[in-house]
């Protein structure tokens, strides 16, 4: 059962590396972007006999381990998502 | 016009990060995790018309700073993604 863990830093922390990433796409030209934050991705393949007991797994993983839940929020989402690009675009 | 790029090492490259966070999960018991991989989690706020002109505005983003693509692959979606966790589980 694969699912997708989504770490994003907290609404009041402040994302310095997000702001670097946002300063750098300006100096490109990119200056479109309203707001830019990074975070983390953790994609978990787990022996699971359902997808509530995956997430109840991996839940417990991000409690323990994934996520610094002081500084962090994190989702757990199933693998597919909706994706804006079509699979052509993926590189 | 909110988009959420993820940044992934490409398939055949070795996942240092993810491999080291496998193992610290099995030290905890966590052994049920077939494979894990760490990427990246970009969240953008673009100002754009349509769907459309964010999804190719971010896309040349990706290509021109946010991805490296020798290494990575990366996908583009809509913010809103299907969840396997209840609202109560963010965190």
């Amino acid at each position: 059962m694969r699912v997708r863990v989504l770490v994003r830093l907290k609404p009041g922390i402040l994302d310095v590396q997000g702001a670097a990433v946002q300063r750098a796409l300006a100096g490109l030209g990119f200056d479109d972007v309203r707001e830019l934050r990074v975070g983390k991705l953790v994609e978990v393949d787990v022996d699971a006999p359902s997808a509530e007991r995956a997430r109840a797994r991996v839940d417990e993983m991000c409690r323990r381990l994934l996520a610094n839940t002081i500084l962090e929020d994190y989702t757990i989402e199933a693998e597919a998502a909706e994706r804006l690009a079509p699979p052509g675009a993926v590189r």
